[in-house]
């Protein structure tokens, strides 16, 4: 699967919206989020999309699926700071039988601070790579 | 358990020493590292120690015994900062059938930045407490 | 300042609760959150009580004042897992001239899970100690 | 500056490599490292990289100049566990006025585990783009 390298920087071009606040364990000595901290904003994202989806991650895991992370591109435009409220925006890429991509947009009042790509393949407890749940195959629709 | 609230200065009373470097992602936007991550350095100089002792900590999770964390307790007497070498002293303080306690003495060039305490219980992989391993529980000398 | 150790277990004792979810990065490899994350969760709370207060931390950090972490008690009583949603009780408890000490409650649906104390200093942001807010000095109020 | 996507597998294509050991505070429920902790074992060696050329980052940050985070791109193609010890090799790759990427391959005992890029720009403290210093610049040779 081909990474898809330029995420939109239109927030109505992405279906979901999480909200959340930078701690301030999250800054670094630069006074700025550490960029490693980006990460896990990406994925409490996408937990809240399941979840909105009506498949919250447990679920999976309570079948036995996981998704693991195959790839992460993040794109680091302007700083984010101890107390900013983060929109990250979310929407899911192309999808193959085994995985599938997401793309991110990270704002703070209306303004661009950063935007991602993640790529996920469905694996068993085990490691080995599996179908995506059907759900999840099921959403993606292609850019008309 | 009773957790020892007054871990020695005096570095000499530690009988092992681990020395790690801080990481830039660690410290935080007061320019210091975040109290939080001390916790890993902690945790850091334990498996050292075990491994040191001959009984390295993944063949305690082979064997089904984890060690949780029970307490811990710390001490911030002066701040690290990033690139330090940091010395981690620890010494095993008193220990019961199921738990043990672990004393620290953190230091930058001889000079004291923090000292904590940890209590340990064993458990099974389930979460059940379960007896110490007989090394470990031997480990325990009182001070004399 | 003497460390408070043994915070109360009931929820009525705290005047603010603040709620959290914990994140799938927040465990590790024994299923549950790390002991260290639960430091990140204290601050959160700590950070959102001052916002309820009417100061929050970064206008104390824009007039020169940090609330340095001086001492943290942690008691892990049951462990916190993925995706639960963690109340966090807190309630200030003693306060001199220059520091002041906080207690807290970790529950999930009313079930406890962990007790901790911090013990904070207030300092320049220099790193010298210097008097607490008015406002926070004030705010003590012994338990009658 | 354009990204370089993929990074050689063969460890001789990289001058400097560091090792690290993976911590237990670094993995999740999944069992293994958790995907955001791979970008502070990048920084470490960073860090360790320009020691070893002479200029320590300190040294650089007391200078006034910061090398901030730009982009980050990492393939994770075999997890990495607890207490393993990775081998993080890395190189420069094209460098600007501003500017500069570097390649890195993480291996344990010859096995490749990950590969990555960052990009990286020379800021004032005050987050203002700001020439590369001379010797950083003059290290990038293009592969010839």
């Amino acid at each position: 699967m081909r990474l898809e390298l330029q995420p939109s920087l239109e927030p109505n071009d992405y279906p979901f919206a999480h909200t959340l606040r930078v701690r301030f364990a999250e800054t670094d000595a630069m006074g700025i989020v550490h960029h490693s901290r980006y990460l896990p904003y990406l994925e409490e994202a996408r937990v809240e999309y399941l979840r909105h989806l009506g498949h919250p991650y447990h679920e999976l895991r309570a079948e036995g699926v996981e998704l693991a992370v195959l790839e992460v591109f993040v794109q680091y435009r302007q700083p984010l700071r101890f107390d900013e409220q983060v929109e990250v925006r979310l929407r899911l890429g192309s999808a193959s039988r085994t995985s599938f991509q997401m793309a991110y947009l990270l704002t703070v009042a209306g303004e661009v601070r950063a935007t991602a790509v993640t790529v996920h393949g469905s694996v068993t407890s085990a490691g080995r790579p599996t179908r995506l749940p059907p759900w999840l195959a099921s959403l993606h629709r292609p850019a008309s």
